[in-house]
């Protein structure tokens, strides 16, 4: 059995569902999931679809090249086609807090994400014993100011040689430069401790205790070249009180973080992330 | 411009996805929505499809009877069509609590509600002024023991009369007969004061309070004739502590009801809400 | 039977609560709640106390100014003694917006509210039959940039004359001027549709929908010179997608508005809240 | 420094605050909390307070004897008072789920929790691993219908050995004997999957299922002799759709698992949960 994962944005155009359902069917497909949305303001057309094939003689490639001459050019369509044979291999960056990692590496282990873990990189050695005991390569590379270049080149052969397909950074404390973001275009996926746009940048935690909000929030979003301004792909809060210290928070703060960036991981391993526009369409 | 809302479903079968898409394109339709789901336990097949008609010419009926034979039979499917020119008329039943009648008719007012209230009905005359200051008709019918068949039938011919689609429960705190709910299969909206099927029946704040809850609810379902065991339309909740007392439980609860129901009555007004098995499927 | 609660609020000391609680047994009172909390980054220490005294004989007068002398005096105390007899009053100043206004009447005429509202203030006429339906006075002052500091003088005329205690904007659309703000100092309770910091100014929907947040918010504060700056009183958040247009995130937004705006005034009326430093301490 | 966390609850007179707080003054402490609660339908006082006392000189046990004949026997309290150097022991009880486990681990590890583990107890060997990883010894303590009263005995003999405080059932699959509740009354806490009361016993997810619910809960209990019907200290609870399967749900359910069970052992490691009449107290 084959199954395949359609993800289509084009001009919103009269007929571009029935020509794709049909082409499926010519194709000998079984729909199981569609899914669509029209951004009105902008006029654009999003759609998500999942097909199964029976059959042993189905080529993902051979398909790609008929979607791609009888529709895509059609429609002048942006798209992507993935087979479900392809698990999405994901980088971990990590620095010195460890509960995201916990949570992910948990997760992993029991089955719960739909991906493969080659490696995990980090700019410092202290969570290499969580990743030992998890059986998963660490790669320890350090970043200074004068270092930064050549580490992030170290990290770029890395992602290559293991073909990383997306990388997710569980609360990696360095910046990265534009080197990488181009090289992986809302395909790295960071944890901001703050219900963004509010208190953007470093110490949110600290913002929000001096500016006595009554809810602290917790977003995973794309990484794009301005800080915290990426496409938003979940957020959650807490609600707090006054009786909350810094600390206080940032424990509370841990378990907000943990969970809305798993769920970012397994929205964009599962395939229902779209981005137009520096805004996210997020398919069920 | 005419505006069809199409719901089916039938047993899950391969090709209908884009059937259905194809009839609509045939009936130079535009397809502006269209969200299915597939119960695989079951395996029934759910559609809910949005499509635009231009052109003066277009007969809702001659398209129910296309429909019907070209796919409908085809497929054994339950379906139902609606145009958007008819705004579904929801009749309000009442007795004494009047924050959900407030909040309803206050959302009519500032027309946030796609729907026509032609009447209230209530077994007690207290809240008529609320109707009178909307100015909308309220019918005062008693209910005791002895006269609940005879004041059902007043009800009955009410709602035939104004030509009623469905019925809200706005806290009325009778029991409607089978007579009725046979009429309205899945057309009658509870709102329950609890997070069913948890305190089932009466006085359920007490019974939250009594058993020492940290979270109480509110659940609108469709009546059944088992007492609150009708399809789950919406749920929500909210935290307290042991500080409640019942009436600040029941205050609460007020502002939970309210919304619960109101998102209710709008999911069914749009006709977003489908019932298989005692379960919704709630559209988006 | 007399009820009175106190407020303090001083830098913290070793003795504070022993010496607060003897002076009420001393002045033959039962205390039926004690609540405090340190801040101990700033090193202050506040406390709410409620005490029932029995006896025709308790003056409020007295009792405040053995209090002063005995206690307030020692320990620098900021304090402020209500008796339960007192019920707050409450001013309304609103717009064009009748959501907030029917919640507040509505929980108003149903007793939940512990104040009373003397009258409704407008910059325009729209509101009026609301008001009128509840019976409460509407005056309506016309706010235009050449009239607004004589509009000002009004509003403050009509406030002084009914002995108003605090005023709710319930979605007052226009900016209140220093003199008012001075006035009421830590008085004047504004409800902002978005979670604060975020969204500062006009037009929040619109921004939430343009930075494709997934959750939007509203947050109740009170009001100083500082456009939605001032202390925070209660916030609270609902969870959106990209199928949102505007449209429907005010409509979703006036729930989450009407809902955070009740529970602050209650808070206010009810003297739970304290005000420090541009923050709220809330008290159960 | 010495610092003392009271609990105590008794029929609530006149009085009991001013008694309690002046006690602590004349054994020179400084109490920098204080929280009180009174349940007026049962007419009982609870009261939690913290106090530091400096000087070397300071003996738990005198100030505890001091306590009983000054204070407690008048008042007829019943009480209990914790030194702050004694951390709480706590064993955990697992079977195969590893999601708690490594939950609590990672928290452990962090210095999250004010609690020390001495050891882990399974009816299974799987989790050893996890166990060894964080240090912690683990026993295998089978149980089948022959042996389980020796099972329980083994485990007795351990939480003796080892001074055990209290225990988490971190979705340790067996049901806990009356002879382990009487030793351990109200000092058993258990996870259950269900937003108690509803869904109690096996499988609630597959009820839940089944009901259509719009949200699944988790709940957090001391055990008592009922199956999941003892005192509730935490719970919480997520949105869910008809597109969720119950595999879906059940993941959906491990977050809340882990965060309701965290939030349990962190308040009761804290001493902030008071039980009375099968409902819980919590402070602040």
């Amino acid at each position: 059995m084959n199954k395949i994962t359609i993800l289509i944005h084009c001009k919103d155009l009269s007929g571009i569902i029935a020509s794709v359902t049909n082409f499926i069917v010519e194709q000998n497909g079984n729909i199981i999931y569609l899914d669509q949305h029209v951004d009105r303001e902008q006029d654009i057309f999003f759609m998500r679809l999942e097909s199964e094939f029976i059959g042993d003689n189905f080529s993902t490639d051979a398909f790609k090249s008929a979607f791609k001459t009888t529709l895509a050019e059609k429609f002048e369509m942006k798209w992507r086609i993935y087979s479900s044979h392809n698990k999405p291999k994901m980088a971990l960056f990590v620095s010195k807090y460890d509960h995201c990692l916990y949570d992910i590496l948990g997760r992993y282990n029991s089955g719960e994400l739909n991906l493969e873990i080659p490696f995990i990189i980090s700019n410092h050695i202290d969570l290499k014993p969580i990743a030992d005991s998890f059986k998963i390569p660490f790669f320890h590379i350090p970043v200074t100011k004068a270092t930064k270049a050549e580490a992030e080149d170290k990290q770029l052969e890395l992602l290559k040689t293991y073909n990383v397909d997306f990388i997710v950074l569980a609360r990696y404390m360095q910046i990265v430069s534009s080197k990488l973001i181009n090289k992986y275009p809302n395909k790295i996926i960071n944890i901001h401790h703050s219900f963004l746009p509010a208190f953007v940048g470093a110490k949110p935690y600290h913002s929000a205790y001096k500016r006595g909000v009554k809810i602290i929030g917790a977003t995973s979003h794309y990484v794009t070249e301005e800080l915290d301004a990426g496409p938003i792909i979940e957020q959650d809060v807490a609600h707090i009180s006054h009786t909350y210290t810094i600390e206080a928070l940032i424990a509370k703060g841990r378990d907000l973080e943990k969970i809305v960036l798993a769920n970012a991981i397994k929205l964009h391993a599962n395939r229902k992330v779209m981005v137009f526009n520096n805004k996210t369409v997020i398919f069920s």
